[in-house]
């Protein structure tokens, strides 16, 4: 018979100790995470089986919105790292420089670690989680992947029985945010990026959210679990959505589909696909629907078939949910969760990454052509003579004053090697100007 | 240090034996499960950190489509439960007579449960948790709610830094996929039904399914947790989909709203709202785009945000992976994975069911009425002397050859006892000769 605790619940055989927590940084989700520490002590005590105790903070400087009544603050990060009364470092200083030696220095100590910084983990994790390892301590990230949705719980747990063949997902708010506005009013990229900029949506230097490279740094994480691989960032291939034009999105529309910036992980017999861009999906699917800020991923696994996880990827409490979550892991937790279920780092079998030549996908091709006889057959040829066939096609009236006539085709599935060949021959045509517009299709993912 | 185990693996600080498997059914669910277990073996021993061994199975009789190998298959099902070399017992035999014997049994035998029997945990459960906790076994049934989602996983797990105030779900893929194809064809309830009959969607008596039963056996289970309440299937409102009409759907649709059978749980600080029917959602949410046989959970938590699970509700594989992720998570478990998280049985609040005439919400109303002169405005007395107001209205002309319209309205925000004064008020008018056919609508479920 399990041992009542004195808040009647039996989870716990025994009486545990205090969880005692350190958490670096006092910004968005450092703040949102003492936050709810301290506001829900008593919720997260009983869901824990023991009390999760805020005993540090370290911050460079004190904020207004951050209050930690008694708590010492720490200049010096390294303090809490290295401190008696700290069980689990909470790191969320963001950067890769001082985040690496404050992780490795906390589990150097013995403690575990719980962060949201998903370039630290994407480019330091390999490192980081070995040393985790063979200090018996854990190392989660929940909150550095699609923010407040447990999409790497329901990746490594909720579909344990399953090998994960693809997933793919809209891991970045900023660039959800800026393509769904520009489908909707038809207005500029500059236009919205300069809008979300004034929202808080978008940094000053936007250069992370919509050249992709904060979505790489999810998507790394996301196919490192899914496919029990190390971390391999410098793999993916990124592509942003500075080159999405308005006219794009509608005439994706106009022919059933609409345009999102995906991070997307397959695998195949002779690697994996790694490769973040923007892609037309089916509009009658879930994914397409996901608008405005918010995230989500879809897992296809072999038994489970595909399950999608949308919420919030961003903000203050939703992000500190997820840390909170696994700070609510390791207090349960007899064992060590681990990156991957059951899987040491050293049994992680590296994968050979695709060339993006390799990869086959449906296209979406934009040109502008001279208005005059046998463009179009020359078109077809040029796509033909590569074995593209030609699934769909929307030819506009030229212009009023312009000569020139604005076509799209979606082209069947091909490597992209065959598709690159056939728009140069396309380019190199005497009625078209410049090299055609491409964008890539996923039908697969409704 | 953990010492390493012949995998590789970490997960365990020392060796532990396997974990022995009793299957009690060996239809879609059970025949699911024996397939991902032996099929899967050693990516589940990996993932579990030991080995999860089919020992015995219970079946009432052999089946072509669910081979046992050498296995011991027993008539007797009790034999299993009480069985030696079982540690946990799998529950898919379905109904709740011998169902609840069988549970029952193995508890009492000291075993852990996995079920995906809605109906048993929903209406026995208070009695079967009780008795597991006694025993110190775990009895989960994430395969219960919503298949291959992991829904109450997400719940009790990735969302325990959170008080969930609601949820609401489409979680029946029979009445969705009905609902989806009379409005996407315009067809008549039983046409569909039949449809869905002849594809082996829906069962030959389709009460459960059509008329909300298994749809609130599911909401019994989600409220149970999201809330720390004793599981109450009998305070559940039921209402099924057999009055939604193709008109209905396109009505909905002009407004700008589509229609989906719904649970919906909600906590005040009088009481929960238990309540399944038919609602008209905002078309541009993502519920409202979840269709065919999909099902999809959406929880509003007070820091996460809103956030949905979709995926397959139901069929072999998709139900027997949640199964089996139950099953790792108690391999891997050295603590006893609870119902609600971290809150013993005899710790849940009961809480008050809000009867049906105090819940708010937004109205649909349709209605038949003599194409004259006073009509409107004594239909909008009869609403405004309730205090309810208007948001939108259709009239549309009479049919050729008949002296009636047809009149759709969209209250705003009114108690249902209100609701049902003003309908009573209109169906005494001398114009209208039937009720208004009636539909709640959910503006926040978004």
């Amino acid at each position: 018979m399990p041992i009542e605790t004195t808040s009647g619940s039996s989870l716990v055989a025994k009486e545990l100790p205090p969880l005692r927590i350190g958490v670096c940084g006092n910004g968005t989700v450092g703040g949102g995470t003492i936050d709810i520490l301290t506001q829900q002590a008593e919720l997260l005590a009983r869901r824990a089986g023991r009390e999760l105790r805020l005993t540090r903070v370290g911050a460079r400087r004190d904020r207004d919105d951050c209050p930690t009544g008694d708590l010492p603050v720490h200049r010096d990060l390294l303090e809490v790292a290295a401190a008696d009364d700290v069980d689990v470092l909470v790191e969320c200083i963001g950067g890769t420089s001082l985040a690496r030696d404050l992780v490795a220095a906390a589990i150097a100590a013995g403690k575990s670690v719980v962060t949201a910084n998903k370039a630290l983990i994407a480019e330091h994790g390999n490192e980081l989680l070995a040393a985790a390892e063979a200090a018996g301590v854990s190392l989660l990230c929940e909150a550095a992947v699609a923010g407040g949705i447990p999409v790497l719980k329901t990746l490594r747990e909720g579909l344990a029985a399953n090998r994960v063949a693809s997933l793919g997902g809209i891991i970045n708010g900023t660039g959800n945010f800026i393509l769904t506005e520009m489908g909707a009013a038809g207005r500029s990229f500059e236009d919205v990026l300069a809008e979300a900029q004034a929202l808080g949506y978008a940094e000053a230097d936007p250069t992370f959210d919509v050249e992709g490279i904060d979505a790489a740094h999810k998507l790394t994480i996301l196919a490192s679990i899914a496919f029990a691989m190390p971390l391999n960032f410098s793999g993916v291939y990124c592509e942003g959505i500075s080159g999405v034009s308005p006219d794009d999105l509608s005439f994706a529309a106009e022919l059933g589909y609409r345009i999102k910036h995906l991070g997307i992980a397959k695998q195949h017999e002779e690697g994996v696909e790694l490769r973040v861009h923007p892609t037309l999906l089916p509009s009658d699917g879930l994914l397409a629907n996901v608008d405005g800020v918010l995230n989500a991923v879809q897992f296809e696994g072999d038994a489970a078939g595909p399950v999608l996880c949308s919420g919030a990827g961003a903000g203050r409490l939703p992000t500190a949910s997820a840390v909170v979550a696994d700070i609510v892991d390791i207090a349960r937790s007899a064992d060590t969760p681990l990156h991957c279920l059951g899987e040491s780092l050293a049994s992680l079998t590296p994968r050979t990454v695709l060339p993006m030549d390799r990869v086959r996908s449906a296209w979406y091709l934009r040109l502008e052509a001279e208005d005059r006889p046998g463009v179009m057959s020359e078109l077809a040829r040029c796509l033909g003579s590569e074995g593209i066939s030609i699934e769909a096609l929307i030819q506009k009236p030229p212009k009023p004053g312009e000569s020139s006539v604005c076509i799209v085709v979606l082209t069947n599935e091909a490597r992209e090697d065959a598709l690159r060949r056939a728009a140069r021959a396309i380019a190199s045509m005497d009625a078209v100007n410049d090299a055609p517009h491409a964008i890539r299709v996923e039908t697969q993912a409704r």
